[in-house]
C-alpha cells in the first residue's frame, strides 16, 4: 500500500523546542452514547481501561457511528502547544498501517516532530475507544497496541535534549517498557539541565502504580500536572490542600486542574489560583487536561508568569472541551490574543 | 491483525427492505481549511473530482488536522434511513484494512445490511478528501481504491429483490464496471416489480458521462435524484423549468433540491414545491443532497404524500448540514415527529 507509506510525509523544522512529549500514539474512535451504554458494558464512567483485542472487539461492535481522529494525552498537548505556535516534539510508537498513518499525518501537519517510523511487524495502530455520554463525560477504553511496544531504546537524546521541558505522560506507567523509556528520558533530559514534567493522567492509572508514581514525583519531576483527585490520590488524602502541600514538597512546581472550579499552581514560594474559562455547552471532557497542560507549557517556555500560564492553560482547555474530539479545532493562538497581546 | 477482521460483526436483520443502495464505499478524511487552500491546490470548489494516489498523497499531506469517518453517497443516504427507522441494504466494496474496518461498523451498527466481504487482496479502502471551507462548501477529492473494483458480479439479487427501491449512486459512472453493476441491479430490480432509484451525484460527473446518464434517466430510472445544476447540465439548459419538464418525461417521479430554495418533486401528475428548513449555520454541507434522498426514499417507502416525503427529506437535510460529517448525529426519527406525528 504504497499510498499508506507516503501519507503525512512533510518536512519539519530543526532547532531548540520547547516541548518533547513521550507518550501513547493513539487513534481515538468517539461515539456519542447514552449513560446507559456505560452501565450496560460496565464501564467506569470518566476513566481510562485498558483493554485486550476481544474486550476492544466486543465493545466497538456496540458503539453506534463513529468519528476517528488521533489522540493520545500527551500528543493532544502537542497539538494544542503548536496550534499556540510553540514547537514540539513527540515519541510514541504507531505502526505501519491506516491508522499509523492517520497518527503521523495529524501530529505532522500542526508542525510537531515526530521522528520514530512506524514499526513494520507486530501490533496495529494503538485506539482509544472513547464513549460520550450527554454531560460531555468521556469514558475510555484504550486497546494500546504498538503504542504500548515503547522502549528505552525510543529516546533520542538529541531531540530530548533539544527541548526545554520532556513531557511524560501518566498513562505510559501500565507498561513496564514504557516506564523505563520514561526515567531515560528524564535522565537525559536533566543531563542536558532540562526541566521533567509528568501529568498523572488517570485515578485509577494512579492507584494502580501509585509507589511507582511517588517515587518519580518526588526523586524526578519537576512540574507535576494532573486534577484533583489524582493528586488526593497519590498522596492518599480527601484534604485537597495536604496533597498539594505535599506535593510542593516534592516537586519544583505543581499545575493542578479543578473542573468548573479553575486550577491551582503553587511553587515553593507562590501560589497561584485561576478560574475555569466558561463555556456555553460541555460538549466532550477529552482533551481537558492535555489542553490545560499544553496551555501552560507554552506560558512557561514563552517566559511568562505563572498567573498568564494558567490562564492559556484555562484558555486551551475551554476550547477542547467544547467539541467532539481532543484536538484544536480553531487556532489557540488567535484564541490567546486577548491575554498574551 | 485479528482485531481488525473482527470489528462491526453484529447480526443483521433478514426481511423486507426499503431500500438497497449501490455506492462507493468510502471513509471521508475532513479538514476545515481557508478558500485560499482550495486556490493554491487548484481545486474546484464544492466538486468531487477522482484522484490517484499520488494526487491523494499530496493533498493529505497539505491538509490539516482531519477528522475520519464513513462516507460515501448512497452510504450516507443508507444511514440516514437507517436514523428515520428505515430498513436497507448497501452495496460496495472495501478492503480487509482499518478503514475498510471503519466503514463496516458504521453501517452495520445503525443496522444497515451490507453482506459483501472486505477484498482480502488488491487496493486498500477508498477515501474522500474532504475540504470544508468557513462558508461550508465542501470540495472532494476521491481515491477510489477499493470501491472502484464494484463489477456486476457483486449485484445479489436476492438482496435486491427484497428492497422496494433499488438507489443507485451517480459517481459509480466514473467505473465503467461499476456502471454494469447498475445496469445489471436495475434489471434485478424491474424484474422483481421494484422500482430504481438515482442521484446524479455531482455536475462534473453529469458532464462527464451526459450520454450514458441521459440514456439511463430515460430508460431505467423509476425515480430520479439531484440539484438543480446537475438537472440542467443533464438536459443542457440554464432552464430549470424547462430541464424539470423534460425529466418528468423520462421518469415517473423527480425529485430536485435547489439549496436554501428548497425542493420541487414532479410526477406525470403532480408538483410539491418545499422550503428548505433553515439552520443556525452551515457548518459543512457534505451530505446535503444524500440525506435530502434518504428523507424523501423514507416517506416514499412508508406510504407518505409526496409533500410530506420532500419535507422529511428537507428536515434530514437540515441535520446533516449543521455538523462536520456526513453520517447523522442527532436521531433523525425523533426529529421527524413533528412531521410524522
Amino acid at each position: 500500500m504504497a499510498l499508506e507509506r507516503h501519507l503525512g510525509c512533510r518536512p519539519v523544522e530543526t532547532g531548540p523546542l520547547d516541548v518533547v512529549g513521550v507518550g501513547n500514539a493513539l487513534v481515538d474512535v468517539i461515539s456519542l452514547e447514552s449513560d446507559e451504554f456505560i452501565g450496560r458494558h460496565g464501564l467506569a464512567k470518566g476513566s481510562m481501561e485498558l483493554v485486550d483485542p476481544e474486550r476492544a472487539v466486543t465493545l466497538y461492535g456496540a458503539m453506534g457511528t463513529t468519528i476517528e481522529q488521533s489522540g493520545g494525552s500527551a500528543a493532544n498537548t502537542l497539538a494544542a502547544l503548536a496550534s499556540l505556535g510553540g514547537r514540539g516534539g513527540f515519541v510514541g510508537r504507531v505502526c505501519d498501517d491506516q491508522l499509523g498513518a492517520v497518527f503521523a499525518h495529524d501530529i505532522k501537519t500542526v508542525g510537531i516532530e515526530f521522528p520514530i517510523p512506524p514499526a513494520t511487524s507486530g501490533q496495529p495502530t494503538g485506539r482509544c475507544l472513547i464513549v460520550v455520554t450527554p454531560d460531555g463525560e468521556r469514558t475510555m477504553s484504550t486497546f494500546l497496541g504498538a503504542a504500548g511496544e515503547l522502549d528505552a531504546d525510543d529516546i533520542d537524546e538529541a531531540l530530548v535534549a533539544r527541548a526545554e521541558v520532556t513531557y511524560l505522560e501518566g498513562y505510559l506507567f501500565d507498561q513496564a517498557a514504557a516506564g523505563e523509556a520514561f526515567l531515560r528520558a528524564a535522565d537525559v533530559a536533566h543531563r542536558h539541565d532540562r526541566k521533567v514534567a509528568l501529568t498523572l493522567s488517570d485515578s485509577f492509572c494512579v492507584e494502580r502504580f501509585l509507589g511507582g508514581f511517588r517515587e518519580l514525583v518526588a526523586g524526578t519531576v519537576d512540574l507535576l500536572f494532573g486534577n484533583e483527585s489524582e493528586l488526593c490520590l497519590l498522596y492518599e488524602t480527601k484534604d485537597f490542600e495536604e496533597a498539594l502541600g505535599r506535593a510542593r514538597v516534592d516537586c519544583a512546581m505543581v499545575a493542578v486542574t479543578r473542573g468548573a472550579a479553575g486550577s491551582s499552581v503553587v511553587t515553593d514560594s507562590m501560589r497561584v489560583d485561576v478560574p475555569a474559562v466558561p463555556v456555553a455547552k460541555v460538549v466532550d471532557t477529552t482533551g481537558a487536561g492535555d489542553f490545560f497542560a499544553a496551555g501552560f507549557l507554552y506560558g512557561l517556555t514563552h517566559g511568562h508568569d505563572l498567573e498568564t500560564c494558567a490562564r492559556l492553560g484555562s484558555l486551551a482547555s475551554s476550547e477542547v472541551i467544547s467539541h467532539v474530539g481532543a484536538r484544536p479545532e480553531a487556532s489557540l493562538a488567535q484564541m490567546a490574543v486577548p491575554i498574551l497581546g
